[in-house]
Formats: C-alpha cells, structure tokens, sequence
C-alpha cells in the first residue's frame, strides 16, 4: 500500500470517505472482530451484526443529539425512495403537504409526492435559477407537514438556519448532502432522511430518523418495505439489511467522533468552504459561484468560467494533477467542487492552488 | 492474512462469499484501477462504474443465458420489496395473479401481493408441513402471472422444473436461494428476483430479470422508484445505486465463471448436499431431514435431532470445531446447513465428519 496516490476526491456523491475508515474495513475484510468471516458473511440476527447495527445508532445519537423519542431507521432505496415513503406515511388520505422548492432535488421531491396525493408549494425560487433560500414562505396551516431540501446538491444553496412551520405542522428535511456535516436541532424536526453516500458512507444505506408520534399516521395494509412503522419497530431488521453499508457508516459515525463531533467537523468544513468561495471571490469574475453569498452551500460549490471551452479543459488539467470529479451535474453545467466532511484541508488547497494557476494561465 | 482461519460457514444468507472474490475486493479496496479511490468513492456516472455495472451484467447474461430480450436490473430492498413491486406493476388493476405457497417465504410474498390486490392461491402444501412440490395445481387461466418460489430458504424445498402456467399467463419467481446454482431455462419465465446474499454477493443489491413484454404492463405514475419500466430503461442508474454491492456481486460472476459456469457449480453443489443427505439417511433416524427425498434443496438443509437439548449442544458443540450458523429459522427450530455455492468441499466434508461423531457421542 506504499504506493498509494490518493486522488483528491471532489466527486458529488458517492464521494471521498476518511481514508483512515477505509484502511479499517481493508484490514478486517476477511476476518471480522475474530469470526473468521467477512462483515458481508456474518448473519443480520448475528450478535456481531447487532453489535455494528446498535452502535453505528448509538454513535448516531450521540453526535447529532437524537432525543429519545425518535426511532433511527437504515434503510434502502435513496432519498428518491423516501419521496414516495413519506407521503405514503405522513401525508394522510385527502390531506396535502407543505414544499418549499429550492433545487432539483426538492423539485424532484415534489413531483414524487404529486403522484400519490396534494402537494402545496410554500416557495419556490426556480425563477431565480435557484440560487437562494426563499424570503417568504406561503404556508399552510393544515398541511401534513412542510418539507424543505437543507442542501441543494446540485445548485449548492444550503439552509443554515430551519424554515419555522405554522404550530403543530411537522418539519421534515431531505438532508442527504450535509446529513452530519455540522450541528443541527434535532428536536425542530419530525423526520430526517439522507442518503448515506455524500458525508456517511457508501450509497445503499439511506437514514431515516423519525419522531414516534409521527408512526401513529402510518396507514394500515402498506407494503412492509414501505411502512414506516414495521421498520422503525423491527429496528431496521425487518428483512436482510444492507449490512456492509451500515458497518460503513458505522465507521463514519466512529470517525466523525474522532474529530471531535459535529461542532468540529463544521469548523473544518468552513475552513475548506472559505478558501473555495474566496478563490471565487478574489477571481475578479473569472470564477462565477452560482449561488447567493448568505445561501453559499458548505459542501457543494457550484460555479462557472468565462466559457465551456474553458470549462472544458479545467476539469480536464485539473484530473492530471489528480483533482477528480470538478464537473458540474448534467443537467446544469459548469464545475462544482463537493467538499464533504472526508475532504481534507490539504486537497482543498491544492484545489485553490489549481484555480490560481489556471485563471493567470487562462485568465 | 497468514494466521486466518476462515470459519466454515453454514449461515442462510447473508452467507459465505468465495475467499477469492473477498480477497481481491480487500486488495483494490483503497486504490480501485488505479483512480487513487475506493470503488464505494467513485462517482455512479463514471466510465469506471459503467465498467463494474456494464461487466456484471455482461457476466450474468453470460452465466444464465439470458435472451436478448430480458432486461437486468440491480435494485434495492431485498426480495420482500419485490413481494410488493410486482403486482405493482405486472398485475393490472381488477386482476388477479396465482401464487404457489410451499413454504415461508412464497407464504409472505402471498400476504404483501394481497394487500394490493387479488391473489389466487393455486397451491399450498403447508398442511404437509411444507416438505413437498405440490402435484397439483389449480391454475387461473387468466391470471396476471403465476408465481412461485423456486427455493424456500426456511423449509428447504427446491424446484427442480419450473411449473407450466396455462398458455399466455407469464411465469414469476423468487430465486433469491437458489440464484446462479444451477442452469436454468430464463426464457420460461417473464420474471425473475433474487437477494443477492444468498448466492451472489452481499446483502443491499436485488437482482431482477424482466422480459422486455412486460414492461408494457407497468402502470403510469407508480413512485419511481418501485416502477421497473424507469429502472430497466435507466440501466438500474436512474438514482444512485449500491455501488459497493454490485461491484461485489460482479466479482461473485466472474468467479463463478471460472468454476466453469453454472453446469459446473451445480454438480459440486450435488456432490456437497448428497454428502450431507447421505449423513442424514445413513443416521437410523438420529438425523431427520425436513423435505421429501424429491423436493430436497441443494442449497439449505433443515433437519432435526431427537431432541431440543441435544440440537441446542449440537450448535454449541458446532461452533467450537468452526461450524457456523448451523441453527435453524427461529420459526422452525431445529438446525439447518446451507450450503451455498461458496461452501467448498472441504467445509461440507467437515460438517459430515462432525454430525457422525456427534451421533457416536450422542446417539
């Protein structure tokens, strides 16, 4: 392994993992805690498994500050699973629920929940390119709940402080890309859901966290892979997991710790994030951040250049000097830098090192 | 890696994975083709993971012999989100589909496809215990699709020939036991599923082979998510895959081609279960297997003891000499090896040794 050259990782998701998280699953890959058997070949009702599944949630809790009376799921499926789940669940019959429409992936939100019922859109900053947190916010007052996207992968505008809904609405939050990247009151919320594969592991796991109230809604007669209440009930168990993917996570939590818990893990994510936005800033124009300085995204930042020739060739000299995965998402161009929690400081300066050359090369 | 010592492993899945194929996903685990990442860092829209997705279907299509006109799809949520996703989406509304009940599992598929629909049992041999393939069917010539489980992991009875459902009615299976441990004939069927913690891989990553045809049927407006028309045309990569998994169950193909694909597999499954039935014959009773000799499973072998206390020390006893998971489905009781494409002979023949040396000790 001495020859290791570790690309500096600034793919989307799934991205960079702590290198460290990953040596342990290397070193123990064919023989877990003295089994004699992978973590993939050990049982789900295995007392080993229980004991990957009980503390990656123990672990969990205590970093994010889960209050006891929610239920901590590891599910299948992505957030996309859970657009559907959650008004499947939450939303009961003949109801509507509260969206607040702030990138492409709460859009996408929203078009799954009008599939299965009413959807009312409490903001929606499309006609500004979505490059802001909504000012306004029309809400329902009987919606089901109210539903906001904490940050917009793709558009990289990021919430840092919760929409308040009307009293007795619940708050539901898709935070699958800065899902543990820095304290949040988990007590605001009644649901959280995040794909693992931006800050908490590999993509095939998905964490749900739900208030317990919140499980007396769930109807009668769901598909059980779909209903909140068995799997909250079964503690994930319900079926065959996807074991290797929570132990991932599970050694995530572990790191996260590490660094000395979500206060510090976000002190470092502004460090990384303020040098990008301040090459950005100090380029004169050369580099065009998309989103709105008060909505700038700490993990996913999304920007232009002069041209998509020069688009073209940034990303590619910079995967010769072993910065990977610069290139905007299809659908809007351009490049964007994802610095999740596992992005270290020295990555992030050869990044701002490449822009500098770049843009007086180029500029 | 000098001092280890592999466990024999009898577990039902999540189960034992070739040595091989966990060894070369322990030594690329850091460094995947030299991109200087994991393979769970890199992006799913990279020419990198087109090669492990592209590779594993290539290798699956090669190893089964699936026809050009069936479409793969590597999905998330086990085989009892199928349960579900099926008459979702192959049983048009007004409609009913037949299930064939022999065990557990087929009884569970039976409940999730009601809650959505009608179900017409066409045969059920759980007043036998579950022991048998029924002789008889009582098959609805107009049926959505008929149904069965080609092998139930719990009761330990396999499916050697498929049933015939009445002309034009299209034949569904839950393989997810006996999945890539023999030669089967796909296109008899409309429809194949299999967990791929069984045979194939890990746990997270669902295996599902669809013939082009039925795609037609898939309703409009299912959450996308559980509709295959949206998942097969996306090439499984309409939202972020479990990447980890399929690289896995990738790696499980390759191997299993190296065997010498899947005539070959069999017939060393067909040496390793007549090892252990023989065990069990040859025992004057002390042994008794579960399934009718005709109906017996190549793959998991319940069986009991004369009594509770002595299967209890027979699994203790078990474990010490390295035989693991040999207890059985909490529901059943008893014990249970199953004997999975990965357990070599070496381990089989270990089991045997012990179960006659337990029946000298204790007989």
């Amino acid at each position: 392994m001495s020859d290791l050259k570790r690309a500096h990782n600034f793919n989307p998701g799934p991205g960079v993992l702590p290198l460290e998280v990953l040596q342990e699953a290397q070193s123990e890959l064919l023989n877990f805690k003295g089994t004699g058997m992978s973590v993939m070949e050990i049982s789900h009702r295995s007392k080993e498994f229980e004991g990957v599944i009980q503390t990656a949630e123990a672990d969990l809790r205590e970093l994010l500050g889960i209050p006891a009376n929610y239920k901590v799921m590891f599910l299948q499926g992505g957030a996309t699973l859970q657009f559907a789940m959650l008004p499947m669940n939450l939303r009961p019959a003949g109801a509507s629920a509260d969206y607040i429409v702030t990138g492409s992936w709460s859009k996408t939100a929203v078009k799954e929940a009008k599939k299965l019922g009413a959807v009312h859109i409490a903001a929606n900053t499309e006609a500004d390119g979505f490059n802001c947190i909504p000012a306004n916010l029309d809400l329902d007052p009987k919606a089901a709940y109210l539903h906001f996207t904490s940050n917009e992968t793709i558009h990289g505008v990021e919430y840092f402080t919760e929409p308040t809904p009307p009293a007795g609405v619940p708050l539901v939050c898709d935070t699958s890309s800065d899902f543990i990247s820095r304290p949040i009151d988990v007590s605001k919320y009644a649901l959280l859901y995040a794909g693992a594969q931006k800050n908490a592991g590999p993509s095939g796991v998905t964490i749900v966290i739900i208030r317990d109230d919140m499980l007396a809604r769930v109807p009668e007669n769901l598909p059980v892979m779909l209903d909140y209440k068995t799997l909250a009930e079964s503690g994930s168990l319900h079926n065959t997991p996807p074991s290797f993917a929570i132990y991932m996570v599970g050694l995530v939590f572990k790191w996260a710790k590490k660094q000395g818990g979500l206060a510090a893990v976000e002190k470092n994510n502004r460090v990384k994030a303020d040098l990008v936005y301040k090459a950005i800033d100090e380029s004169g124009g050369f580099y065009r951040g998309h989103a709105k300085p008060e909505a700038r995204s700490l993990m996913n930042i999304p920007f232009r250049l002069p041209s998509e020739e020069l688009e073209d060739t940034f990303a590619k000299e910079a995967k010769k000097e072993n910065l990977i995965g610069l290139k905007g998402h299809r659908s809007v161009g351009g490049m964007r830098a994802s610095v999740y929690n596992a992005m270290d400081l020295a990555g992030t300066q050869e990044l701002v090192r490449f822009m500098r050359d770049f843009q007086k090369k180029n500029g």
